[in-house]
């Protein structure tokens, strides 16, 4: 199990043969006119990650456009063992969306499966093929007066298909829990090329096995999602956001509590930031930091209501009022204008843009119960600071959902290959800690090729072996996206 | 597939062979002092259904107190092939719980495993044994000034872990969500006696598959649930009842779209109910019904704020005010007092209590999409009343969640082979009618050994394959609970 951090292939395309020619003119019929692309030099969205690391390779890119397309490329699929790489908009942070180096297998694109299938507004639902962009779906909720509240950076060209095979996370958790608590049904084709319709618009069903929960946030290695039905919420009339100065991060949690106590569920973002982050965005991109006291900790936070605009604000400033008192804030700003919201959110965002001019970025995205983020974060920087001495601490995260991406910057003039050691040995700590407290190496981005080996060195034997006859049962000759998520030796 | 209804054994513990008395013996050991039971007269509570039906019948019910006593016990039906029915409250109405009546399978239950092993306030979450009754995990989550908000009839003798491995709904699932989305992490026993350790109390976590949304309602036939992490909310401080005279069930749903477009998420429960039910409440108890008005259709809502008490009883005469204008409503009673908002429940509570007096009752616990609620009652209406004349229609029902307890009433005096024929053919021409809807058959009761034979001839045969799989993967020797849930047959 104790396999070295980071290793690419385990078990994947690798091993298997080159696609016969024969299979591929197949499946090129199968997915029909306009639905395959073979040559290399149009293939580079296909293949190349969204953030780093080494391009996939492969022989042919299908994109159906149909359910019935998609079956029966599964059907060869199955038949002939070729195995098949299920993609969204390739915005994936772990590679899980990308075929592996040696061209053993087709990509299976949903990007044009961009159907809006049926909205009723009366159920708080929306059907929706898998390659719809997320963005779409947002302004199509708002259509009917209503919200769809997963929200993540890549918004513009992430597939919902996509978010849903990972499970997205993104700023509203919080609130609105993660993909998985938006979709109420799925339509996945299987291993076997048959089409399961899941598509049912219930709150309640407790018909039976809830399939469609082996589905999401499986990456596509145990069917493909095909369509789904989402669920929407009333559309917030009223938003507050506030920028507050927190003594520490124990305070911060205390702060989150206290805010919920009595303010309810309307607190939808809760981002706990590190000065250095500012620091960064400051040094690279010349933005100020929007805190003149630019203390060393501090939250954004977003409140969501359905009262008149302006309801929450009074509320909002007696909360804020009470922590003062509390000693859990030293100083905030309540944003007075839709354009000040925005610049304190666009500051969160550009800190992250901060940070990878910076240098190269040792990410982790890992998660802890909220109320052991500040023991995480004490232990992880004394651990980080003393194996690798000169890396800059830009901790930031979704902490009311205790995930922290635990992002050291290294200096920018250290050769590729010390950052490559001291990444290795540092993810290994900060892993190790993450886990003794009872938490999580891949809190929202997925396992995919990346954290396949971490996954394997952590999980233990039990729930391995648990995963490993889900695989099995549902992919029984491991045609789906292999060598992801689930390490199968 | 087109099995009759309501089919009994299908493939339970009659098949198996009578359990020989050296296994019972090693069970009884592995059960430790006052872990057993193996004298009929003290069963009763075990063997016998919560409302009616055939009584179980077992050689052994075990009791262990401990989740490597549950393991042990696993270990040596694994060996020895022994069939195992998981117990909790025993307050299921599908007889999920109950050996069969051959007496082929030993009973596990798991009420002295009831300890609370954490409250952890900070992260929002409670670690609790599979055997602690409802009712105590909402004082211990007030006793920290939190809030669980599953909500079921049953609360004061149902078991946490019965409510899990049914994914128990009751009235707060439109707010909070079913007990699926109320648990964070499980701690579960094989097939094989091994112990999964996932008591993860984590809102992010996508290091591999979700095992836990395997054994969530699952009734005991993938795993054995010894203890759990939910998930905690905060304790609302304000509280409005309200109960409203509406035209129609379409009326209803406009209504429940137009109130949360006002108060979005405050909304907690909502529930619809026809006249009869207030009819037979007040012949059966002498309740007088609380609308002055007796309207043939009404709705009781609830709404939960953070607020200061009597914060949302603006916005809420403001929602109402406007519904009116609307045509929604006709009439409606704010309570104006906690006395006040008890009694409006109290109304709701006794109205089932006035059904079972009435008469035999056909009950249907089914679910369609919130907007075809009215079609679904329409049509059903009309086709039950063509078939079977002398019905009392009394439907009630979560129509929040799409849920409704369609609940037709036989007089007193049909003779039991009438009132079983027409069960039968009611329940196949409602059931017919849900499905046209894309609905469920079983919302929140789930399927146990009642509704067996209705998922065999509902399901499409790639769904019931996707379930046999499951089954055979985590159970290949089909011990867990045989006959339950999934038709193997």
């Amino acid at each position: 199990m104790n396999r070295s951090l980071f290793e690419g292939g385990f078990g994947g395309g690798g091993g298997a043969p080159a696609i016969p020619a024969e299979t591929l003119a197949r499946l090129k019929e199968a997915a029909g006119p306009g639905g395959w692309i073979d040559d290399p030099a149009l293939m580079g969205r296909y293949v190349t990650p969204f953030r780093d690391g080494e391009p996939g390779r492969t022989p042919l890119v299908l994109r159906p456009d149909s359910t019935e397309r998609v079956a029966a490329i599964l059907r060869i699929c199955h038949e002939t063992r070729t195995p098949v790489v299920p993609q969204g908009g390739n915005t994936g942070l772990t590679m899980a969306g990308l075929p592996h180096p040696e061209a053993r297998e087709v990509v299976l694109s949903l990007e044009r499966m961009n159907r809006i299938r049926a909205v009723d507004p009366l159920n708080d639902t929306m059907t929706v093929e898998a390659g719809v962009i997320l963005a779409e779906i947002h302004r199509a909720a708002e259509a009917v007066d209503r919200y769809f509240p997963l929200w993540l950076g890549a918004h513009g060209s992430c597939r919902i298909g996509g978010n849903i095979s990972t499970n997205a996370g993104g700023v509203h958790v919080l609130r609105y829990g993660n993909t998985r608590q938006l979709v109420l049904g799925l339509e996945v084709v299987t291993a076997e090329g048959e089409v399961w319709d899941g598509l049912r618009a219930l709150r309640k069903d407790n018909a039976g096995y809830d399939l469609k929960q082996l589905f999401i946030g499986a990456e596509g290695t145990l069917g493909v999602i095909t369509a789904a039905v989402l669920r929407l919420y009333p559309r917030p009339g009223e938003h507050q956001t506030a920028m507050a100065a927190v003594p520490d991060p124990a305070a911060a949690v205390a702060l989150l509590a206290h805010l919920r106590g009595m303010l309810g569920e309307a607190i939808a973002a809760y981002e706990l930031m590190h000065r250095n982050c500012f620091i960064l965005a400051e040094r690279g991109l010349g933005h100020p930091d929007p805190l003149a006291s630019r203390p060393e900790w501090r939250v954004l936070f977003d409140l969501e209501g359905q009262g008149t605009p302006g309801s929450l604000r009074a509320p909002l400033e007696e909360a804020l009022a009470a922590a003062m008192e509390k000693g859990l804030v030293t100083d905030a700003v309540i944003a007075a204008s839709e354009a000040q919201r925005r610049a304190l959110w666009q500051a969160r965002e550009e800190m992250a843009e901060g940070l990878k001019i910076a240098g190269p970025i040792l990410s982790h995205d890992v998660s802890v119960p909220v109320s052991r983020v500040p023991e995480f974060i004490e232990r992880a920087d004394r651990a980080v600071t003393a194996a690798a001495p000169g890396l800059f601490l830009c901790t930031f995260g979704h902490v009311g959902d205790g995930n922290i991406h635990y992002n050291p910057v290294a200096p920018a003039d250290w050769p590729a290959e010390r950052v490559k050691e001291t990444t290795r040995e540092v993810a290994r700590l900060v892993h190790d800690i993450v886990m003794e407290l009872g938490g999580s190496i891949t809190a929202e981005h997925g396992v995919g090729r990346s954290r396949l080996a971490e996954v394997a060195h952590y999980k233990s034997p039990v729930e391995l072996d648990l995963m490993r006859r889900l695989k099995r049962a549902l992919d029984p000759h491991g045609i789906l996206n292999p060598g992801k998520v689930v390490p199968m030796e």
